[in-house]
């Protein structure tokens, strides 16, 4: 009788990077580029160089650990929490849909932090990371949509995956993951609610998650002990944050089902939930030749959790709200065909962004909400200005893994989301982004950014 | 309309020293002093020593504030995280009845950290601590019983207090400090599953307090900007981690009625559910003049909180899990007319207390369970082994604001648990609370262990 925590923990202790099939080991090197532009990406952001600062004031000023988004050097943790800061603040990091819970952010700051630190092999990054996504997609299945209807699953279940990844790392046994796993749930956080005022709590969920998440596989590792059954016991995560929390799911296929592979790239820099929709809207608009004047009326049909996240957003006052703007993300995509940070950034509040922003509305659909959260079908209904009703539908996003994106596109982003941020100057960013692409040969892992 | 949230940050911001009847500045002198000693008992605690390893570790080796079980020096930041889990371990700190919440040990720590990193006067300290306590108090009032149930309340009301009580000293105001509420209030976490384990997460649950809850004072002093409403809000900590949250408390005659004078101090070492059935026990025993062996069966009339955390206690294992077990109290007070650490230590698994501890039971009683957790009335039925029936009654336990302790009781508390601990010697730690009492005279607060 051994619990389904402690087989998730017992797995997350004895995984090798040797049992990784060579397509989870691409993919996870995939990831960990396509996360490393986002991390850059987070330079010059207010709330993340707000995070940043207090993590130096708080931490030493030398240290093993790199500070992505300035070069500095820190302690383990406090790098952690600075660049899981600046991981998610673009919106152009990764997502597993089953999930909805954006993996790259929580585990790769910790696990590279912790790497620097450890002088930890490629291969023993690499394989830790796959720890942290198996586990925190696990983790976030098990929660389900009750969950994230109320908590950003990101920062909850991304706790975990952060204890998971970084306790690999560290060599724990079984037990103590298990004790690390029961740390890290006891120190889950992380609330929907700032999203009414646009308030900076997103990066804060993540450096949160990253942080704590990396305390308690250390404590694990000196000792320290965590409730065992701290997802399932009857005070524990599920009884506490969940109601519809599924057992089966924290050890679903442990060992053949690979979370990992599921993983989707974003396209858009907006919230996941909106692109469905807006991937729908580009097919019936390229299909039937229609510009943006042509539109009249924009029905996107959306699955519940769609309109929990974005419905109290209707007229977006900042840039990062406008990016959980069902109507502005759209109407960036009908301008641009994409909405990209650049897109963003100068169009979110433009009179044409707002004049096609209100006329796009969503409503419940039960197809797309019952294939949701392991699909996401996208759906719309166009009224054009001269009378017609267009359908358009996408299957599978843009980014998802049966329409994923190749190695040079992974690149491309990534420099792009450095030219925007300026974190890095563009030779430096290649350079680096080359160097990573070759992570698997490296003896220790290095500075990332050279 | 000025919400709940906000005149509560309004409060918090702008209460001066001055505004603070004097009974309640003594108050919260009492309360410092006496946290002072539970601080310094969590020396040699294997997992405080644990926690502050890691934050020695994870911080700068020299700093401005100071971790009081070892001596040493580090970040604000880091040594709230060491002394707030230092604080709870002896569970001899204060609480408060109502609101079933611990508010010395997660709002001193950050509070003499900050203090002592920013040069602040004794009586900013003491102001800002009566910030914390009112903020935190009625906070765990809002969040009612339904939380307490599976959430451990200091570790999630804790996070607002500590946050409030920083964001007093760092002057933040009333917008900043709403702010701050919702950075701390969207990092609120703590699970009492831990206690099916006797895992170590007590410590963690108040370091965790303290440290997110600073961070996200001086995040606001930055201009972080945090959820308007994480308390009320349609996905905020009532949504989401309650289901009888009484958004009335939050307001509770603020500036009027001082909760920090409804704190009571702990008398008996465990956890508090067992004061008053123990205090009733002692009555019953004193005045029928009985002895350990006259007692056949105990059963203690309890309210459901009780029952819920300490009902999954049958046989402790370690002392801390004794700490919750209600016929392991009940049987220490029987043999030695207190529960203290030096009993727990020595007697928690003896045979004379497991075979009384296995003749006491708990039952849910109308009106204890009513009258909590305004009041926390002790009522216990005694048989003895020659058949008679007896009752006891305490209407206030000892250490509550009606049946208190004195300043040379709280002293002498405060030596026995450094002597006990052994995490100062005797003539420093007499030094150290003489001065201690004298804190509202101090122009800075330095060290406070000499």
């Amino acid at each position: 009788m051994t619990s389904n925590t402690a087989q998730l923990a017992a797995f997350a202790a004895g995984l090798r990077f040797e049992d990784i099939p060579a397509p989870v080991v691409s993919k996870i090197e995939d990831l960990l580029v396509d996360w490393f532009g986002s991390a850059v990406a987070g330079h010059g952001s207010r709330p993340v160089e707000t995070i940043t600062r207090f993590a130096q004031a708080m931490g030493p000023t030398q240290g093993p650990s790199e500070v992505i988004i300035n070069g500095s050097r820190t302690t383990p943790y406090l790098a952690a929490m600075a660049n899981a800061a600046a991981s998610h603040v673009a919106e152009q990091d990764d997502v597993h849909n089953g999930s909805v819970f954006h993996p790259a952010t929580v585990v790769f700051p910790p696990a590279v932090a912790v790497a620097q630190a450890l002088g930890a092999s490629g291969k023993q990054l690499l394989a830790a990371s796959v720890v942290g996504y198996e586990v925190g997609i696990r983790v976030g299945e098990f929660l389900g949509r009750s969950h994230y209807r109320v908590f950003h699953t990101t920062g909850t279940a991304g706790t975990l995956a952060a204890a998971a990844a970084v306790g690999h790392l560290l060599g724990l046994n079984a037990q103590q993951m298990q004790h690390a796993l029961g740390s890290a749930g006891t120190q889950s956080a992380g609330l929907w609610e700032f999203l009414r005022t646009a308030a900076d709590s997103k990066q804060l969920h993540t450096a949160h998650a990253a942080a704590a998440g990396l305390m308690s596989a250390y404590l694990a590792k000196d000792g320290f002990t965590g409730a065992a059954e701290i997802l399932e016991g009857q005070q524990g995560m599920a009884v506490g944050m969940s109601s519809d929390a599924d057992p089966s799911r924290l050890v679903d296929g442990l060992g053949t089902r690979w979370a990992t592979a599921e993983t989707s790239f974003k396209y858009h820099a907006s919230c996941r939930h909106t692109h469905p929709a807006a991937d729908a809207l580009l097919h019936v608009m390229q299909t039937n030749g229609l510009k943006l004047d042509d539109l009249a009326k924009v029905v996107t049909h959306v699955h519940q959790g769609a309109i929990d996240v974005l419905g109290p957003v209707v007229q977006p006052t900042t840039v990062h709200q406008s990016k959980f703007s069902m109507g502005t993300v759209l109407a960036l995509v009908a301008q641009h065909g994409h909405a990209g940070l650049t897109e963003f950034d100068r169009d979110f509040l433009s009179q044409q962004t707002q004049a096609l922003r209100d006329k796009v509305t969503m409503a419940l659909d039960a197809e797309v909400d019952s294939a949701y959260p392991k699909r996401w079908i996208g759906k719309v209904t166009v009224t054009t200005t001269d009378g017609r009703v267009l359908h358009g539908r996408v299957d599978e996003p843009k980014g998802d893994p049966g329409n994923t994106l190749s190695r040079q596109e992974i690149t491309d982003k990534a420099l792009r989301l450095a030219a925007f941020s300026g974190g890095a100057k563009p030779e430096a960013m290649r350079q680096s982004v080359d160097a990573l692409w070759q992570v698997a040969t490296w003896p220790k892992v290095g500075a990332l950014l050279s």
